[in-house]
């Protein structure tokens, strides 16, 4: 089965949500930061403590390896050891790396991404070069692997590129759409989705509709949750009959822990754990319900 | 003196090649590859042996991130030796990442990329999702820190999206070297360029002119020489005065050595090394003809 058509089973047994492990070691509780022998480590034992907790009630995780970079080599071997563990547990986990570049070096690095030690079941890929930067990608759709391509992202610059005006009344950001949508009618799961879908935030509420009516065969990864504005209610919007789509969220969920009138000193990776399971509930139930209304 | 003048100075010094090491471990010849204890130690050996033969023949190194992570951990522990063994020696060095990202994530990686075991001289961007992940970086302009943005590429696939033509009759790819251009007015060096400058492919001959001629206070990363249908002539109409841009050439230099009736069996990394120079020289040589005609 292809990793989109496994998504699509995982949302309907789980929900929407989508776990984003974009944890900075300041995230950690300081007890467990102290306890640790690296800061890395530290991410790694809090990462796994999370993973355990949020399993079912998580459709899939995702890992912005920026913050792992951040803390060189070692940080990336606890990126690959965290995308392992999700993958060994049977999870599903999207590497969220936006590569885009021309084709030979798109080769390497669906190489670096969908096999070997970085092996993830989906990655994030960035559009700006072109059809040639995201086709290579596609060698390994017998894998089953799978992409989201970012289409209209939830931060305020997109107005700057991706939300241009074209003299057939369409954005850039669509012509992004269309393309996936060719594409989509080419490589597609069993479910009527893509293998590849697009990145679209939940943080333009007017148009979720108009774009989740255009493009019925893309899975969207939806980003803006929470911290940047978006609310349940646009991100059901993006969905269709509840399913189609994985709400990301990250600092909501990693921090949860030191919300309220915690002793933060008291704190340890069980009571993050908890935390975070108690926020991806409340966070799945809210677009559960909110696809109802 | 910040490194978008240290460049200028490398240019005026020595010609405006940029050598890419792209360097696949196939590259690296066949007895030498066998020595080594693995593929990564073997790529970062003919790296060296490369970069000390093209030390003054090329402006600077650009070194393609996506090589290395195809060979795992290991491997970007060679990209970040090779990065330390270029600026050790003094030389310049651009991080090819074409990280594009939200504020917060771009954060993460102006401090992967900037400082610490990554540490480049420039990195490259891709501007898609606005200029609020492109600022992000500056944060290490007091660094003396540079970039080289996504503008108009050298692959096919750039009609895609880079190429749109919107109702002004500008195309997206000058929206955002405008965006590039005024960021430059704030943020420039003493010979006039900005900071960040931007990638600009020398395959589309008869856009080079005017584009060279309207962003004037952008430095140019040129690639598409060699390999990808540049010539020098085009190459040089990207320059001013043979100065504000650098062209890139990867497997043209890398495998200079495989060229013509040599005996791959017998070719060592200094027959490969002088076979770099040679073609780093030629390179140079007709691109600084190319602007005198």
């Amino acid at each position: 089965m292809v990793n989109i058509d496994k998504l699509y089973e995982s949302v309907a047994a789980k929900g929407n949500v989508c776990v984003g492990l974009d944890t900075a070691a300041d995230y950690v509780p300081p007890a467990e930061r102290r306890k640790a022998a690296s800061d890395a480590e530290a991410v790694l034992g809090f990462n796994k403590a999370l993973i355990d907790a949020t399993f079912d009630a998580a459709a899939c995780y995702k890992v912005q390896i920026a913050y792992y970079e951040e803390m060189g080599i070692a940080g990336l071997s606890v990126y690959a050891k965290t995308l392992q563990y999700i993958r060994e547990k049977g999870g599903l986990v999207i590497a969220d790396i936006k590569r885009g570049d021309i084709a030979d070096t798109a080769t390497r690095y669906a190489k670096a991404h969908f096999a070997g030690e970085f092996e993830a079941d989906f990655v994030t890929l960035s559009p700006y070069m072109g059809m040639d930067s995201i086709e290579p990608w596609l060698q390994y759709a017998g894998a089953g692997k799978g992409a989201f391509v970012l289409m209209r992202t939830s931060n305020k610059g997109m107005r700057d590129f991706e939300y241009l005006a074209l003299p057939d009344n369409k954005r850039v950001y669509h012509k992004v759409g269309d393309k996936l949508s060719d594409l989509a009618t080419v490589h597609f799961g069993k479910y009527g989705y893509g293998l590849f879908g697009a990145v679209v935030g939940c943080t333009e509420r007017e148009e979720a509709a108009e774009i989740r009516a255009n493009y019925g065969n893309l899975f969207f990864l939806i980003p803006g949750y929470g911290a940047q504005g978006g609310a349940a209610d646009d991100a059901a919007l993006l969905l269709r009959d509840g399913n189609g789509g994985v709400v990301n969220a990250s600092r909501s969920i990693l921090k949860a822990w030191s919300a309220g009138s915690v002793d933060e000193s008291k704190a340890d990776n069980t009571f993050a754990a908890e935390a975070a399971r108690k926020a991806a509930v409340e966070m799945r139930d809210a677009i559960l319900d909110a696809v109802k209304r």
